[in-house]
């Protein structure tokens, strides 16, 4: 690419300086370890050899790690990066040397994601952004907001937190998301995405009201632009015209193909000066002498000469430029996103102007296409089978709740031409995607927008099909009111699958389902049930298949199976309301709920080793509640322990405040819930978080032996 | 007005019939009885006779009904409402006629809103568009879903449910929102807002795939195109590209003082003519053509000829019609919302056509600014003063606690500069607006944009000031996410002020708040408490201000205040976590949670005339629970009864929990839980609403003697 030659900061000159023995083995070793990808060599994001001014600075750092196939990877030299500890140090540097950088820091995440399972794609497109941003901006005292939790790798790397970065390999890297806590250069906490534009403009007017000068700078993807939050929050920037300068990285990574179908917007020679003039103090200045101007001659011609103004840049300008004018943002672009000389340009600009109000800044970025998720990939061999209607070939080690549940939707799919999906959320699971390609126009994935997703939905269920909405637990939060509102209370039939219920490993609490039970549980006509396993997940999407008089939700959790080989059996709907007894015992009942069941049939064999013999029933159901059960339970034992994946409010209360009305309490069952704990958890492997959320079978067992006064055995059992 | 006049159906020759002379009087004394308001006699609504043809009939339409203050008011003919039983009668009318039914309806819903305390403002503006609709489309087979509930009296007094909006005026009629289960004519309810193209598209999805022909219309304000959800809606609608029609009630009545700064959009015969065009069926055929020719150019040449028709048409349009564009809807407008002609025609011609995709019409309407809401009006009475600083006069009789809220909040904010407020939602009540101009550049209205307002709050705590978000507990739901993702986990210290929590009176469940307690109070950070006066608001608006280190919330009932005259007392913050015994007693303990310990009281009242000893104590906080005080409710008593107004997982839940795991159960305290029933309660007086959910006094004193086994007095007690 004779661009990126051309920028390409260290001439093949530095082959002949002194270090070029000691480097040129290492710089090999590299390139044969690296993946093979055209995209990569394409974009030639790193320098052949590093100049001589820095190259004691980055010898020391060239470092050695373990792979996750075992073998070693040698570590591509970053000289530029590793003499950057504070963005301080990028203030005086050369569009040439910040050019270096981005490289650097492009390599170093190129290194890590071949090194982990994590993907950097939506960082590495924003590279040279962070770099512009800053090199012109003067973080923490400038505050950088970043809306999508996955761009920000590179502000990490820039602000201090290498080593944690780095530290992902080894599995106990910091997660993707900024945290006010973690770094003074976080000012706001981003994960759900959407947020950043909203607590931008408080910062905003904070500041004004405060009367300091400070400027702030909120990072928003095309994929966030999506949620309706984004606009909300522009309209009301509009309106309120604090000084905010608002960045869309569009890397036209949408859901919606209709915007991928249309051309691409040129990011040429034309637009790259455009953008300059827009954005130059005095074409800005003139235009705002031109509005005061008309506004003082009033009546109709203030507004026909913004919109003249308007849509004039609007003809020269990319599809979408007039919204974000329409909801008050002044918009500049479209930018090369790659182009670091380009982006200071306009930045700087930019940052130079008070009282202008807010700014839209709409650059365009790539994302490597080459490079795909691990995971993802791993997983998407699994679904190449698009036309058959056979179950699914999958690998049992990597089969899913999600691959079970997507196996059931599919042979109800067949049995009933009605039903059909509404998929909400950013990115999608490998097994939805095979589920998308197989119903085709049934299949409505409607990206960040849950609100929507909801009410479209029950409008689906209006006009006579059957709806299953999948959104996540965590974002189902999103959509809360229009299930309330919209579902619920009009007791339309919208069946909800969701997903990602309860703690979600690495992913942290940003992305942990703690909530649904006890938000869902309440609604008066909501039924709310929860697999134990992925038989009776199958069963579930049989039975939400066949209630068509009321909603209906059922959670299940991420990650692999209860079961490697279920048991062949007929998929039949369950009984409403009706749960069962898994095992029949004596001393003490655990009555489970989703997931959890599995916790308690492992607290189940510990105790009976140490003599202890317990019942485990699954609850199934949250909502209705399987009352001759629960009166079961009480009437046969001294103890009852509750047992659910989900914050207080939910399933326990439900059955506590049944026994109490009941009387059950009063004629003496001594009962025990075990929930989530009052606290959010952060990310670690699943196993290492339910022990910390003491949801795992010892601790249930321990509780079992407690209240038994066998506090000595329930102390070891910790062990 | 001229125009009126012109278009007045039936002309002075009236006079000289035969019934002139039976009419006359009673024609006068309606002209008497009626508010004496410059708008409503600007706007010429009800022809001073009736044409002969329908003299017969509406002779027997001519009704008394009794005033609210005791005095009969004479309704005014409206005979060509009379004949309407159904939109059917309308199709053969002619423009002429349809013009003489809009008038007889606006005379229809002013002669209610004479007789009521309800407001019709909304739906006179819509008066002529619903006829318009109703003649155009054929319902219930074609279905119109409104987006506010506000709108939708025109419609349900064209649907057959004439007696039921009658009924108003005796305080049984029903009420404002559309609902499923109570018409054919209402394929959706709406109540929150913002639906109408979610649940539209939705229905128009699955029209599609039955291969059915019916049209679908959802009619939104302006009001509610501040909603993030609507543009979630129209972006996916632009995508998928279904026949939907999208009709735009813009009556400028926006919270954005911006929009209303500037010149008003021109509703001239220009715009007329240029609308008229927009919708014809050539105008359109043409434009489909060039797009598919441009598509086959292929290229850059398709995104110049769309943008080309876009912002020549653009350029014509009034601010805001590209937005639409850009979304993927075809803006037809500004067309003239009370020109049934002008409405007939564009309708008429957007009902004609097929495979177009979605359709947004754009419509100019105007409220009648002279009419005032009874109730508003009243209470804005006592917010005349905006520049002292002294407390509000206020009739004792009138005071809310909204208005003590407002009181101590104004209090709090002139102790404190950094006290910010920020209130999102449709409207305000008249205490708000007061603040408003008290707090000026410190009060921040978002309107319908409650996601925003929590993540805006959260903004403005990082930025240094102290943030109170008032939100309606129904309308917090829209914000969920935001309240957990960017406050709760992030531990930032934001004020939420949840009011209309728990039943609220006549707008029944849309606006009913039954769920807070229970989706705030499982949050890990979320200090969670309520008052149960007036005097305890006053201290928690101080409590919220000094705590700074986390979120808090705290709730508030709609209505009058518990107390009449308030102890005068010192207003000082409340220890974290302290509830307090009001009432010592030995028999049973009844802890409520804010407004329900006034009940408690009332119970306490009840039971000692019986010789029952109860305790009540006031809760204060549902998290942290004050352990101490219920471990010694515990102690001292044999029965815990707790009572909440809201749904079950809330209060009760942290109680029992707490009582469960601290042994407290199994040494023998009976606790009942009283909660909210698990339905929506319909909209009726307070009091009605109270007995229905088991929540007024004699049924906690019911709940009490039943457990001390006098079944016989808690029968009594309940007659």
């Amino acid at each position: 690419m004779a661009t990126a030659t051309f920028q390409q900061p260290f001439s093949v000159n530095a082959h002949l300086n002194d270090h070029s023995r000691l480097l040129l083995p290492k710089v090999e070793l590299s390139t044969v370890n690296f993946p093979a990808n055209a995209e990569f060599s394409r974009l030639n994001f790193y320098p052949s050899f590093p100049s001589t001014s820095s190259s004691k600075e980055y010898a020391g750092h060239v470092r050695s790690i373990p792979n996750v196939d075992g073998s070693t990877k040698e570590k591509v030299p970053t000289p530029m990066l590793d003499m950057i500890k504070n963005p301080m140090h990028l203030k005086n540097l050369t569009p040439k040397e910040l050019k270096q950088l981005a490289d650097d820091i492009r390599s170093e995440l190129s290194f890590m994601m071949s090194q982990t399972q994590k993907s950097f794609k939506a960082s590495l497109s924003v590279v040279e952004l962070t770099v512009a941003i800053h090199h012109v901006f003067h973080a923490p005292v400038d505050k950088i907001l970043w809306d999508i939790e996955d761009q920000t790798y590179p502000h990490k790397l820039l602000t201090g937190r290498r080593p944690l970065v780095s530290a992902l390999s080894e599995g106990n890297g910091l997660g993707s998301s900024t945290r006010c806590c973690e770094s003074d250069f976080d000012p706001f906490g981003a994960g759900h995405g959407c947020s950043s534009i909203s607590s931008g403009l408080g910062m905003a007017v904070a500041r004004d009201l405060k009367g300091k000068r400070d400027r702030i700078v909120a990072v928003i993807s095309n994929e966030t632009t999506m949620a309706g939050q984004v606009y909300e929050a522009m309209s009301n920037a509009g309106y309120l015209d604090s000084n905010l300068v608002v960045i869309l990285n569009d890397s036209r990574h949408t859901l919606q193909p209709k915007l991928e179908q249309t051309p691409k917007t040129s990011v040429n020679a034309l637009s790259s000066t455009l953008s300059k003039l827009q954005s130059s103090k005095i074409f800005r200045r003139f235009r705002e002498i031109a509005k005061v101007l008309t506004k003082r001659i009033g009546g109709g011609m203030h507004e026909w000469a913004a919109k003249i103004d308007e849509y004039a840049r609007g003809m020269m300008g990319p599809p979408g430029s007039t919204l974000f004018e329409e909801l008050g943002l002044y918009y500049i672009g479209p930018v090369d996103g790659h182009k670091i000389e380009d982006l200071l340009c306009v930045l700087h600009e930019v940052a130079s102007l008070d009282s202008m109000g807010p700014v839209l800044v709409h650059v365009i970025t790539k994302e490597e296409p080459g490079v795909e998720y691990n995971t993802i990939k791993t997983s998407n061999e699994n679904y190449t089978d698009s036309c058959t209607s056979e179950l699914l070939p999958c690998n049992p080690r990597l089969r899913t709740y999600t691959d079970c549940f997507v196996e059931a939707l599919i042979t109800e799919s067949e049995k009933d031409e009605d039903i059909v999906v509404v998929h909400a959320g950013m990115g999608m699971e490998a097994p939805f995607q095979f589920l998308k390609n197989k119903l085709q126009d049934k299949f409505f994935d409607v990206g960040m927008a849950e609100q929507h997703a909801v009410t479209f939905s029950a409008g689906l269920s209006c006009g006579g099909l059957k709806p299953f909405c999948i959104i996540p637990s965590a974002f189902l939060q999103r959509a809360y009111d229009q299930v309330v509102h919209d579902v619920d209370r009009q007791k339309i039939p919208v069946r909800f699958a969701i997903t990602s219920a309860g703690l979600v490993g690495s992913d942290g609490p940003t992305h942990s389902g703690a909530f649904d039970i006890t938000f869902m549980s309440c609604l008066p006509n909501m039924i709310v049930m929860a697999p134990s396993d992925e038989t009776e997940l199958a069963r579930m999407v049989t039975t939400a298949a066949c209630i068509d008089d009321r909603p209906v939700c059922f959670r299940y959790p991420r990650g692999a199976m209860a079961k490697l080989n279920p048991d062949p059996c007929i998929i039949e709907p369950i009984e409403i309301g009706k749960g069962k007894i898994l095992i029949e015992g004596k001393d003490i009942a655990l009555l489970g709920y989703g997931s959890m069941v599995q916790n308690c049939l492992r607290a189940h064999s510990l105790l009976s080793k140490l003599g202890v013999d317990v019942t485990v029933a699954d609850a199934r159901f949250c909502k209705p509640l399987d009352i001759n059960l629960v009166r079961m339970l009480c009437k046969n034992h001294a103890f009852l322990i509750t047992v659910e994946e989900g914050s207080i409010g939910g399933f326990g209360a439900h059955v506590a405040q049944f026994i109490s009305l009941d009387g059950q309490l009063d004629a003496g069952i001594k009962w025990r819930p075990i929930t989530l704990p009052d606290n959010y958890i952060e990310g670690a492997v699943p196993k290492d978080q339910l022990a910390l959320a003491g949801l795992s079978g010892n601790h249930i067992a321990a509780t079992a032996l407690s209240l038994l006064g066998r506090t000595r055995d329930a102390l070891l059992i910790m062990c």
